[in-house]
């Protein structure tokens, strides 16, 4: 990892699974963000509607370099 | 989230993963909240047996409307 | 759990799910330790490659008898 | 402080300041616990709408005797 | 620890030990709490009288079957 | 709160209180993003002159739809 | 900040905020503190009397040059 | 707990318990700091000698009315 | 504390007390660990058996000379 | 610091020490950012090589004024 | 470490690097405290002027004997 | 970093400063760990004689390929 990297914080949100809601999270940043080499997990919490648990929101940071 | 939230924690399991685990405390604690809005993992830990992951529990916190 | 028992800690990675990364570090781990009886979650983070989730990596501390 | 205390998680919200959703809390508390002798502040964010802080949401414990 | 749990959280005194704190939060909280499985220590604090300890105040989370 | 968010990380500072504090970060960052959603409080701290309170200093994460 | 600060631990409590009470602390030190130059809180919470909040009790560290 | 308050840090010892270190750091401070009002654990550890423990130091502050 | 030393961590039980639990994680270590000097208590919590502490568990981290 | 600032998170290497990579991660910030002010250390990391610490990585957190 | 011991908490500082900073806090603080015995990182920051690193702010809790 | 990953903690002395102290930690831990891959800081403290710093202790945790 030689050479300078920037954090940034993002939150995905799934129906599906925290996994997922990473997923969702990396996939939106690539679409602004080159070189994007590590994700670190800050929170995990979610929205509830009609009793049932309606999304995941998994706040990462991703780092890249550059 | 204009008004006053309770919060409580909750411990849910799941032999299949730690969202499922979320997703069966929100289940359970439905039974007897009304209007829950959102949850926050506050743990995940679990059980092994014979070598190999036997459960996932997983502590949320559920902030549930007055 | 009476007796003394001793954590390690163990980076488990999955290319699929966190949750699956901890049944590979748990798989791992129970190759040389006998005993184990649960484990902790302390981080979760990931490999991005491609402008996709590469793999996820996450340490978990495994707790067996002595 | 003798005796047995229990703590419960409450977040008020207010549009006027962080100090007066913590009056909000208590105020709705007190509606139904009785003996409650002091707070401790664990969360303060709040909701932003039209650019502007639309509510302050203040998570606080509330410890009572039992 | 199949099935799911709910966590409150007690704050126990004893002029003796914090030991002793914890074994008085537990008794109280079993007169009305069923199926109480564990208890995790949150904070070690006190009050001090005429230049001596006048009491341990524990506040621990204990875990019970719902 | 479906899609994608970004959290990004500022410090406001008033002469008055803390809440106002906030309030003044979240009007700057307004000038420049659209859509922000909520904050939340991560430091509060101030500077002192002539031993008195001259201003103080909360740093906020908002939380903004991408 | 060139040269060396030392950092103290007060409590200062107030009946109308959290920023007043913050206030009432800063003062107290001054009377006996020289060169006082910024504050980091620490912790907020209060104490509660006859279902209302009594005060609000902020611990602060105080930064002076020695 | 009207008017400013100071907190100090204290390392107490015992060779008997936690709860002996505290008492022991309670009464070393009360020989030069009038109207101790409470203490918080921050740390417990402790040294090691022969194989067995040789005493237990245990990090308090102590809070005490200015 | 001259040359390096390891950390390892171990979960001490005993149904007297903390300060007992630990004593018996120091002495198990003791068994096949030389050169010891120091623990780090991390966790305190314990087993609640028939509405009473059935054990307390501290997890302690031992330092000891490579 | 009157005005409002950003907080921007950065990760700085180098082979020499963790005060030398602090001032690389400055260095590559200040070719894009004017009126930055302070930092904070947010974590020490790096490279293991061959057995020898191939690089130190730290994260800071960079303050300049919007 | 037999003996009660305090703790107080300093900030030095230095051009030169953090370990520097740690020394600088340390020779100030021993022109008025006898049986200084161990310290402990609290927080590394600095000041940047001009686009480089001014400073290193450390905060550090030092132990010595009463 | 596909694979199962085990970390270790470890302390490093050095009259130097604190990155010559992880030096010595990953130096004196690759006499019989091989695969060493990366370091993460956990604690920074040291040790005062004749008031001056005697030497920094440095914790990390190593992790290495099973």
């Amino acid at each position: 990892m030689p050479g300078v990297h920037k954090k940034i914080e993002i939150v995905g949100t799934s129906p599906v699974s925290s996994s997922d809601a990473i997923k969702q999270a990396v996939a939106e940043a690539g679409k602004t963000i080159q070189h994007m080499e590590w994700f670190e997990v800050k929170e995990i919490r979610g929205r509830i509607h009609g009793g049932e648990v309606a999304e995941y929101q998994v706040t990462i940071q991703i780092g890249f370099k550059l």
